[in-house]
């Protein structure tokens, strides 16, 4: 910990040559600890109204239960977003609460429900193969607090399943479209709607899909002026921006 | 005009087989007219909370100032985007109240001025070349009734002019960040503010940037999870989501 | 000219080596005469059902007036695409009936203009900037001898412009659809009908759109099953591929 | 199902605030029912003259089977492409009369086998290795009521092999040609004919073939004006286009 | 001047250190004189059996003169490629002999003429629009003293006109084979003959030929064995090495 | 067989309709068998001097002896490239004489080995992970009638190792390069020597490599005019042309 | 001005509450000024013994003039790089002791001229057309305080005059090496020495060349362990981490 | 071995045609010895004050072992980058005081330990994955007798983090730094030092990062001056620059 510097910015604080709502700014860009391997950062759930989320691609098991815990030792919530099965099972083990989604491969502890969004958020994806994607965002955008509607499966080439959802999605705050292939779903979307429009594309296609670069590129040349664009295969960052709009 | 569909309409409403709702429904998603050279939508500024703009690449003089005088008769506020100086000139010379924006090339119309937004919207660039894009952004987002704060050539390898503004970036609602060629400034703002951040890629650059391609690439792949992205350039559609976010 | 060949090829013939439908199929293959710098092909339009095209881009005026005059000898109808002013006006100047289209720089001689398709051809284009590109694709239909609709501005972030034309889209035997951009059109059209559809990406766009690369790719990787594509902007290979369809 | 609105309709037709035929335009592009998983469309086997097919890539067997059985209670016949061998195999065991094609992973079944095409559909593949997507091409323009002519093996480096079929060739209503490597093949065939080409690029070849782009480049560059491309390896695409050109 | 190098070498020669092969071999890697501007290697000429070429491009009508003057003191032959019109006219001005080829903006000394090819190097192009390419080749390789076929627009989509000048090309040393758009020609001449194939891919096209990608891409792939590829546009390469095989 | 196409050249012979060297050269290019999944071409040694390979990668182990052994009632010698192990055991099973190499993954039938080429071919490579694609090039070149010199791991960080070499090199008659990583030793091999550079970029190297394009870009773009380019990892074409060349 | 932060920090020092070390430190981060188009950083010459450098290239003359005004006000050297003619000649024209050096568009102010590095700096180019990378690089050094050894044309394909030079090359403490097309001469100069070497890819070269995309690609991949790579044409970062370098 | 030019060259020494100094240059880039699969270098740890380093990527444990027994005979230390375990394994086994570090794949003989750098190296990751591309450039400058300091997880978007280093990071010589996905760390650290900083792109991220090129491109973008960069994941080679620098 850094508790020089602390100590150091109370004696300022008593000394008066800080005031408190200075000191208070100033603390809040503090402190972190060090667990070896990582940097856990118990202030961003403060400044993001958001519990820390772990990125498990990449790490062991043994590490991601490590800073699972010392995260749940402070935070009601926790995602942990692309677990391999392994670590899903290690977690689900060892901490109570821990729900699994095998599709998306998250693993959640989702004790605090309470729902602070000011309206809803819209989840929608093309196709059947996009709702891994969409399962990511969705979970994510629960989690932090919202009323979350989904709708699988109406991608563009039949016009008619979205048409006829078009209440639910004028009805959304913000709207998350996931899609693979060719990526024209979001376009179809923002310009059925006045709200923000994120979208998402998938790695879901083949051939001259080249792994999401064609739906990617697709949706930023999107004609619909109020659509956004995230990674590819990107829904856990979809779902976050799309409750701080939702929020804000 | 569609006056036939409309006569329909009607007369289902008068025949009781389509109640008022279900028509107004129908309605919101029927007319525009027929100029030639391109269809007019009058609705998209109901549904969008926006007057229509029109991008003024690869259009002639006489197209745009066609199409805006065909909105302005029935709108208060016009933005033209990437207007050529001729085109701009054509406009001012005819429209009364128009205003032009050289750095950026966007023509403006602004009659109605009262703020709709709820907080404020900042709009950030990295580097002086980025001015023009940032502008275009700034312009959108006033005209459509935003408080705009605008913070230039801030980027990261001068940390310190970036977090002399911290307390105007943490108060906005939402923020838009113009930057070229390693694009990496939406990073860091993003972990510096809890809002939504629209991070903007520039064609700035040389060399390796391919036109905006690295910062587009970097900015699709930010570690802060409140970053979302529009196409090269485009501070219209920076600034149009950014407004979006801030009346939602 | 090919004498020698064609003079044993009829000493076989008297010689009864050969048979007559053997000689003929293989006269098919054979003629060309040469200009010096073209070998122009009078076989082409037996072949195809078409008269030869003079791709105009990359050949001096002189050039093309050269070839045109070697073709106008024994065809009714000629289509010069992507020809520079210069080049027009020295056609129209030489060659009687011949028609100059500024938008797309086709130069067309219509001398025979019996309508020989089985249906209709639509021609449809996303926004304002796709109409040079619709223009050579329509040209080259009605030239070759269908009839033609053709339909503007119904991009898909106003949906009710294209379901608008429902009708006309769902009578057509073929459609042509040029979009820039994210080219998301033709996955739309090609959903709501049933007939062959032919995308034409167009390199109407800035950033992201690579020059009309993002477009290609979409269209590539489109969920409608009716939709294949030609190269970038040619709007000509379009027209004449459907010309083929709509007569086959 | 969507029986409110389908209730609605019909009784505006009972009052007469819509006529016959407009109701049944209407019912065309309503009706769908939800798996849970996936929309099936029972209504596209009408619009395109098509039985559904089920793209198998990414689902699994059970989600296949269970969209396989809800199709073929309404339909004689039933394609699925990229079944993986669990998949196929639990296919066979649980549907009649399903055939399985383990080189390009076609499962099939054909009850209703009308000739419906006007003429032949001829497919045609370079090189050995490109077998399995000109059988995917193959089946579906058999499957969807074609006579389809098979010619393999006859790549541009031995040209000959290629004038051999020269007849069968220029007797066929519409080609499909398969190829990797530098994808060729598709502009020496269309020089050849006079019909459409539909050009699928294969995934064939290595190094700078780059997984099917140099193929796919070379197709949509080609200098035969009858040529039109569908994505990388997409065999069941450029089948199903030319059912439609064969029908229409 | 390397003076001292050489008066040491000398005397390593005459103090019997050296033997005479030993020092003739390292003299022929030795020596280049200083312009200022660029280092002209009078020793090539020696080592590849042809005159110092100088690559136009880029460098100014006077410093290409300097060059050209101080070779030509020492070489009874000269080619500047890619010269520009004012380069051109300085040159044709000063330089007794010099020929001038606009279309491929080669300037030409060509004072010794004896023929020292074994056989004939063959020129071949697929469009009208391949000229200038082929006939930098071509000069290259006439100028290094070869008996050249020039064959020109004898493209992929008209076998009959390739066909017909199976002869002369079945009896080339070599070939180089020049082609735009998809490439396909080298592949289809490599199969109809026995001897090397150069293929240089052009710049020649639009769109997805990205300024001669896909003509590149298609050649490196080829399906014919005998053939190798040099840089887009790169004639005056190709023209050296079929001169290099024709004479090894 | 192509019996009565035989029959009838053989008739017109005889009725002097055909002179015996034209119906030799038509004969040259009609014969191939059907072995039901390929076109066995017998006549390819004949017009290549080269027996016929079989490019093992994607075919089964069975299909790779079906064709092998009809090949070897005809032809001496062999060569089977990227021949998975399995294949490869196969096929040394059951054909007597047949080597199996396993590092390239070439099996060789070398039966006739009388050496027909008029010099060296020299095949170098820059480190020992280009072995591989060396000894596919060395193979090929061998078994084709050429005396070969193998030079490994001499790139052109260790210059000193290279210039070791001079003397093999300027002796050769054409020289194999392979090469990863930046793909810089055909430059410097091709300054050293006057005779043509065949250069094989391999895929070798990691991260920006983009396997194998860097080292490829590297050859097309190289100052050396003597260089040309196969695609990478083609050693077999390199030898192949390099065979050809040193026969020429 | 940021006086109240100063004065806090003052007052902060006076009160005891902040040490004399701890106040400098803060002062190091803060202070910048506002020209109203760009901040000006004075800090940056402390910080990295450099005077600003202006990258001239999209701003107009007057911003650079103004720039360049304000800065010259506190430090002795100035260096405009990417000037456009005119803005040079402004320069020129209102400011004293500014030279122009038009090759590579820089302008210089050079009053203070002490040398302040360890050792020797050497910078080496490819050809003719690398000279204007290789003077900004060259520029750049020597302001900082560098002794810069220029080395012209020695590109690989004519290795003795590379090797001419060696003794220069292994007396250098760092090298700055520029070269277009296949980028190969960083690594064989890596090869020779022991010192870093910083390879500047340059835009000169044509077809697959890219831009500069080759020569970045080859130096990123290369084998020699000593070197590091900047963005294309960036003669300027070369120069200015060779002066780091250098003086460290 | 060379042992006919070494004699040669003492002979000459002897007959005094040589000096002593020019023997001793000439020897320096001499001799090497064959393994038969690879020629090591003993003279690289003179010339670069570094052990042979065995990159262990692509060859077999035996390889590997053999390679490092010929270079532990004359050499203190060893370093083998990116073996695989069965290498490592065996290198254990049979060489003593062998460590294996599995995050990276380094295995290393680390007996000459004294510290020959002037100041201190710092090695800085933006997230937890980085750590093995870290660990590698950690190891090699270690190794080559550095003093290394090790900043792991301090990422730009939690800015707080990385300012707490500021000390350690002004303080160093000279600084490597690792990131994926955006790849922004380099050019914030840049700008707050005036040392040289080495980027190193590491492939960690997922979509749009394609496997580091994001983090590629935006390094070689950076705005900050003194940013140079290596290879994806090349830790190695930046470790080794920076000792380098370090030495200098």
């Amino acid at each position: 910990m850094d508790s020089q510097r602390l100590q150091l910015l109370l004696e300022q604080v008593r000394g008066q040559s800080l005031s408190i709502p200075e000191a208070m700014e100033q603390m809040r860009h503090l402190p972190f600890e060090d667990l070896g391997f990582a940097k856990v950062d118990h202030h961003r759930a403060m400044r993001h109204g958001m519990p820390e989320v772990i990125f498990g691609k990449g790490k062991t098991p043994e590490q991601i239960l490590g800073i699972a815990e010392a995260l749940l030792a402070r935070s009601s919530n926790l995602l942990v977003t692309r677990a391999a099965p392994e670590a899903a099972e290690l977690l689900l083990s060892k901490i109570h609460a821990a729900e699994h989604f095998p599709l998306s491969g998250v693993v959640r502890v989702w004790r605090e429900r309470t729902k602070t969004g000011r309206g809803k958020v819209a989840v929608v994806c093309a196709g059947t193969s996009d709702l891994p994607v969409m399962e990511e965002a969705r979970l994510t955008a629960e989690t932090m607090g919202n009323d979350v509607d989904a709708l699988a499966d109406v991608g563009v080439a039949g016009l008619h399943r979205l048409l006829h959802y078009r209440t639910q999605l004028v009805e959304a705050k913000v709207i998350v479209v996931c899609a693979g292939m060719e990526g024209a779903l979001p376009s179809v979307v923002g310009g059925l709607v006045s709200c923000p429009v994120i979208a998402v594309p998938t790695s879901v296609g083949y051939g001259a899909s080249f792994h999401g670069l064609a739906a990617l590129l697709g949706m930023l040349n999107s004609c619909a002026s109020n659509v956004t664009v995230v990674n590819i295969d990107n829904g856990f960052g979809a779902g976050y921006v799309a409750s701080l709009i939702n929020k804000g």
